[in-house]
């Protein structure tokens, strides 16, 4: 474990905790072994939301921590459309650090010592857990499209499997960012008994229309793309220009006009102006982060898990959203990025004014909806506070 | 012509002159007969600005109202990226009124009875001048990817040869929105001894870095259709699926969250979740919208024309952008609107701060950049104001 100044940037709270000298202790969970379980079975089958049913569902999962005796003291980190379960630590082979492992570990904000912080894959995914990529036990082959569609809610379904498994009687919270603020939200509203606290971080209630048709631009870049095949691409030759290009639209989304403008602006790559050519660093910036998600992600999947996105609706069959929000009665931190022009704050606004018990963090950052994976300070100086007085 | 009170929504200073009784004579120019004129040939060719020359360029225009003897009573109206010279009263066959048609005629804000009202089609455009689907006249095929790259200020050139071809002496004021509005920046800066008042509307002193970026995800949708064909598709089997997506993509930056919210919210078109159908309005409205551009657009003229947008910097080649700006010396109506994520307003606010004798006038609408092609009432009482006292 490393003991030194958390290295941040001077905004808001935290530069004030810093001017009192105040320090932060942050060490790593080290290496982490990445597991699997199954948490359905023939016997006892996974009935989806729409109605399919799935006899053998395996989730990729990590935990850091241990639980206690009481069952009591875990957190639920859940993740974004593209993420995995691999939140903090490094594997064995590549050290990669998880998406989040400057906020979780010993003496971190998600603090290993105390906890014991679960993340899995969610249904669905291409990171473990069972989903259109993975082997269908009856056919022997991939589903890819015969996969059934899945919601917001029935990945929840799956992690309360899971936590059940792992012996979990109540979580301390549900924290999640992007989609995973989805999950966080769906389980305030599913198992509220279970859930001591909810941090939802850029999102709101329900997928807007914006967000949908962002969404719909990058599925018909997919299916729009001959290698795509109908969702029938050998796993080894993907829609690389479809999917890479569903990628450059979404990262546009998530960033800001500010961030771009300050990391590019108009700097060129290249002084030739043929037409077709690669001019300025964003269009390669845009090229890259397409093919880095390629690399790394399954195209059908990316078509499914988008799909899910843009069906979540707390308040779909429960009534009306007031009523949903008001029985979520239990602490909730609702984190808006002032930048965000995908889930901007007047999302998380009106979900704070309807909380029972909501208090509201603004994240102040020039880098649009990509902060709640960037800002670490700012996230963690909020966790923290509000997690210590979690009881 | 009918005398008629403007329609309007209740926004800012056009309803309080309703509200004072105050109405507005609006008329129409009637049938327009689009003009072509050729403003190159092999004695007097046109050298573009990155080196290439054409012998015969072909200009589509129109004009509504009459020169005076001096030549000086004109104004000239840019169009954007998909736009026409079609600005005003109706065609003979087609009787679709011009797209500033509410703006444009006798009595209105720009009044075809007081002013010679000229608008063409942009060089390298698909609306009647020569561009990239144009016959090369050496080949007898047409161009296509064999044309020139063109930029803002080759369009500029051209018009300035029309209208020299047209008697106009002096213009009384240059208008355009989007990329109207470079247009009408470089006519300030090119021919500033001709330009008595410029009005541009939601642009900037330069594209940035996300504008640029939404461009290419639009190009890179086209270049990825097989039926592109390397540009050499027949002109009567478009790459549909290309140009209706990047229209999609476009027409997401055009508008505004609260606008597509407030319009379609999560309206479903159909209950099934089917994962490739349409499920919801928003997607339905985007592929109507693509649909519809593939009818009237040429696919690669979107992607010349989205190259001239991203080459567009006022300062470039001309020292540093606040020297050249305050060399624009005219009086400068600058427009923008509040809820354009495009060209936000912090762009135009550039413009205000160092143009020597500029004013602001800020479009409130919840419709985003397209606002300048929407809010007529607005955009009315602005120019009205502004024209009649430009000398």
């Amino acid at each position: 474990m490393i003991k030194r100044t958390l290295v941040h940037e001077t905004w808001g709270d935290h530069a004030a905790l810093l001017a009192r000298g105040q320090t932060d202790t942050v060490g790593s969970v080290g290496v982490v072994v990445p597991q699997v379980v199954d948490i359905a079975t023939p016997t006892t089958p996974l009935v989806l939301q729409y109605g399919a049913t799935l006899e053998h569902v395996a989730v990729a999962y990590e935990t850091y921590g241990e639980l206690n005796s009481q069952g009591d003291n875990a957190i639920l980190i859940c993740h974004a459309l593209t993420g995995s379960a691999h939140a903090a630590g490094a594997h064995d082979k590549q050290q990669v650090p998880g998406w989040w492992d400057p906020l979780i570990g010993p003496g971190k904000p998600i603090d290993s010592n105390e906890y014991f912080v679960i993340s899995s894959n969610v249904l669905g995914g291409c990171y473990g857990s069972t989903g259109p990529s993975s082997i269908n036990p009856v056919s022997g082959r991939p589903y890819r499209l015969s996969f059934p569609r899945y919601t917001i809610r029935d990945m929840v379904m799956v992690q309360k499997r899971l936590l059940d498994k792992l012996g979990v009687t109540s979580l301390k919270a549900v924290i999640g960012g992007s989609m995973g603020g989805m999950q966080v939200l769906e389980w305030a509203a599913m198992y509220p008994e279970q859930v001591r606290s909810i941090i939802p971080i850029g999102i709101g209630a329900r997928h807007s229309a914006w967000a949908i048709g962002l969404n719909e631009v990058a599925r018909r870049a997919i299916t729009s793309d001959p290698n795509w095949q109908n969702g029938n691409y050998p796993p080894e030759q993907q829609p690389d220009a479809g999917l890479g290009l569903a990628r450059a639209i979404a990262m546009l989304s998530y960033r800001s006009l500010d961030s771009l403008e300050a990391k590019f602006g108009r700097e060129r790559v290249s002084a030739s102006r043929d037409l077709l050519g690669v001019s300025f660093e964003i269009e390669s910036y845009l090229s890259y982060q397409g093919v880095k998600l390629v690399q790394r992600f399954d195209a059908n999947t990316y078509l499914y898990i988008t799909r899910a996105m843009d069906d979540y609706d707390l308040a779909e069959g429960r009534g009306r959203l007031a009523e949903v929000l008001a029985k979520m009665t239990m602490p909730a931190l609702v984190m808006g990025i002032d930048s965000d022009v995908l889930y901007p704050e007047q999302e998380q606004k009106q979900l704070v004014e309807i909380l029972p018990s909501a208090e509201y963090a603004r994240i102040c950052s020039p880098h649009g909806h990509d902060a709640f994976l960037i800002e670490f300070p700012q996230l963690a100086v909020r966790l923290r506070r509000f997690l210590k007085a979690v009881t």
